[in-house]
């Protein structure tokens, strides 16, 4: 009976540990949405004092990402988890090594912000925050996706990174033809291009979250198979 | 003295598991090597068979990554290491991460060596292959430290990327040049000049990889540190 009773006991401190790191993940996933959604505001007001705030803020998710592993590690060496606790640890450590990248791209816009040369490219940098407003939305609902360990909400996010993808193929363009038709602006187009790279980048890494999502819940990794093969797995 | 025996018998047992793991993330990063050496080498001989068998390839380092972050959480929950086991183990899971990203530039230089239109730039391809080659050095000595667990050999590569990036930057504003005198030129030379930005994040990759080697030999996450005060904490 007091074996049992300890057990109930040791497996109830593991529970709240393993919540614990889980509510940093939340916590470290609504920083760095702040981070982008701060970045493209700044970028689009030309707020430098917001621009500035998001440089600063950049090592606080990078000190989470360091703590969170730490926690993980920790957890792993203590409680041995095994099966579906162990799974959510693994699922982590991936989750918020593409977070913290996501928190590089917000810095990296914000830093664009500062840039005064590239506000003569004012036109392009409407696109370029409706795309980003697209990468925010879809980092929003894998959060949501990964609080709930939901794989369906997951699965709505996964399929939304085609359409990123399309628009940030028609900004390309753009920016193409408008570097052919005036030369000189090509090294200002040139820093819009690349923040437009980035932006898709972070579709991608959103996916990669959704991946640690049903490799947590359904116990497969599903990296590298194609769209339609996922699809059918979890019909 | 039986009891000791089996615990030799299980240390033994794991140690060839660990070994073995470690063998496998070798022999990726050995085809990951392979794959970067031949795609570069595609492009500069416009060799299309070679490019082809690149892109073929590719799905074994995929398979490779899948198979050993199998291994490693198998280790782990069959297992249950601790210290410095558990540190080669994450180590091991970062680290394939990263080889798994550098076949990715393998596999879109490759596909760029296909693409007949940017045959029309060969002067770049030949700086673009440079800037390759000492990408995959790094790679090389990276690997090679990674095999010894050698802190200094580790140091030596962190310390190449700043070259890298200066290199990468010079062929940055000769193609932005070229593309400002030709600007029918510009949907070809930004396919260059992609792939220019996809070989400097090789050596970003590998800094990453120094870093896990660290992290296992000294037992300290040096990620988010700067370059000085990681200098100084090895001295």
């Amino acid at each position: 009976m007091d074996n049992h009773n300890i057990s109930r006991h040791i497996s109830g401190q593991f529970n709240a540990e393993l919540e614990a790191i889980r509510t940093h993940v939340l916590a470290m996933g609504g920083l760095v949405e702040r981070q982008l959604t701060d970045a493209l505001r700044a970028m689009h007001n030309q707020d430098v004092d917001l621009a500035r705030h998001v440089i600063r803020e950049d090592h606080k998710v990078n000190g989470m990402e360091v703590a969170i592993d730490e926690a993980c590690t920790r957890i792993i060496a203590k409680r041995q988890p095994t099966a579906s606790d162990l799974r959510l640890v693994m699922a982590i450590i991936k989750t918020i090594t593409d977070l913290e990248r996501i928190g590089d791209v917000a810095d990296s816009i914000a830093k664009m912000a500062l840039d005064n040369s590239s506000y003569s490219q004012q036109p392009f940098l409407v696109s370029l925050e409706a795309l980003g407003q697209r990468a925010a939305k879809m980092l929003h609902d894998v959060l949501d996706a990964f609080a709930r360990m939901d794989i369906d909400a997951a699965m709505k996010v996964y399929r939304k990174d085609d359409s990123l993808d399309r628009e940030y193929e028609g900004i390309l363009r753009q920016l193409m033809t408008y570097m052919m038709e005036d030369p000189r602006s090509i090294p200002n187009v040139l820093k819009v291009m690349w923040s437009a790279r980035a932006i898709e980048r972070v579709g991608d890494r959103c996916q990669n979250i959704c991946e640690y999502i049903i490799y947590f819940v359904k116990g497969k990794d599903v990296r590298h198979i194609q769209k339609e093969e996922l699809e059918k797995l979890l019909k």
